[in-house]
């Protein structure tokens, strides 16, 4: 159905990537499966993933996002753990992970690419994905979904004035964007701070980071689905909450 | 000098940044002698150079530029070369490398910030740069350069039709745009193959990688400078090479 315009609902619609447009979170948890059996003649797995975590979160704020900071960190956490004792062939395999995890397949979302087919008739379609850069570049260009999109940002953060600069750099009122993911923290809140829409599609497995209790923001103006393909139906119903 | 518009050369400059707007290589050298004299009880200095550089052309196109693609490739090169018996308080001491260089003050180069103090009067200013998202929003953050900059892309590669993206996404163009940097191959004949126009001011030390013998490009119409200080005068006099 090839709507008028002028009665869409939304100028640009926008979708996260990872765990969104295709599976991601399933890798960094096999990745970690194998880093804990392979610290397991010295740490309990729990102790692993906690002194792991805590690494990441020390690393954020200069390693970012991605494969890559997520091998320095799963290093360093053997080191630690380890108190130095681990070995050269033990952090080869280390690296052999990131290797596996970078050279594999992009895994669609079920569906994803029919539901973008159907949109990009009517809508402006853009992917903003946190990330590593040649990470996400990688996946995009291998996802054989780049041709959907009119726009792609690859960003640091998603903040509120992330958002907001976007819109400006791209003359989108937030009024009439739309934004589409499975974080709460990243995808759904800040759209909303700034005046946006946004629909929440959680992924069974959502990285600690991105974690948000739902009953604390059940007040907010979002709409959950459960499956990317309910998204073309809610578009063509336009009964949008208000926002603020 | 305030210059009416209409007889500006250019529409949009564009700057690189490592080696062109502050000292980058100097940090990445000063590492490296730091991990040959780690690895000194296993090898020759020159044998380590040649095996990391090796280690980082392999996996340059899927861990790109930056710090955590370096750090990832010196752990690889260590444990390659010490077939394994490198241990986890020799590998600690490369990741503090890493951190040392995140943590780095950005230096910025000699006379860059009344350059462009002057150029943003008349100029629209752009940043483009290659390399690792995080590690290029931060130095951009921290150098106190970013008001001067109306743009900043932050790319993975420097091929032709990146920069004709950009120019596409910016409606600049080609023949109005002028892009100045330090390397021949990423900021120069990219540039002009699309028919742009660029200013070469070499920098000290080059990475091997970014090297092009100056001999075999000497015909391209690019303009060399010794120093970004002459960067002003040189616009103000307009006598540019034809482009093609």
């Amino acid at each position: 159905m090839h709507m008028n315009k002028q009665s869409l609902p939304f100028d640009l619609i926008a979708f996260d990537a990872d765990d969104t447009l295709w599976h991601n979170e399933t890798l960094y948890t096999m990745t970690q499966e194998r880093f804990k059996r392979l610290l397991a003649p010295y740490h309990d797995g729990e102790i692993v993933d906690q002194e792991l975590y805590e690494t990441e979160m020390r690393n954020l704020a200069h390693y970012g996002y991605g494969i890559k900071a997520f091998t320095l960190s799963m290093i360093e956490t053997a080191i630690e753990l380890t108190d130095g004792r681990i070995g050269g062939v033990e952090i080869r395999q280390i690296i052999n992970f990131a290797h596996e995890m970078l050279r594999a397949p992009v895994r669609l979302m079920e569906g994803i690419e029919e539901v973008l087919a159907t949109l990009s008739v009517d809508y402006r379609l853009m992917v903003i994905t946190k990330g590593d850069l040649i990470d996400q570049e990688t996946k995009i260009a291998s996802s054989g979904l780049a041709g959907y999109f009119d726009l792609v940002e690859i960003v640091s953060n998603k903040r509120p004035e992330t958002y907001a600069a976007l819109l400006t750099k791209h003359q989108a009122p937030a009024e009439r964007f739309l934004m589409i993911g499975n974080s709460l923290p990243s995808d759904i809140l800040p759209v909303l701070a700034i005046g946006g829409r946004s629909v929440y599609i959680p992924y069974p497995s959502t990285w600690a980071h991105e974690i948000i209790d739902e009953e604390t923001v059940s007040h907010e103006p979002y709409i959950k689905l459960e499956d990317v393909r309910q998204l073309p139906e809610l578009l063509a119903g336009q009964h949008w909450p208000e926002s603020d």
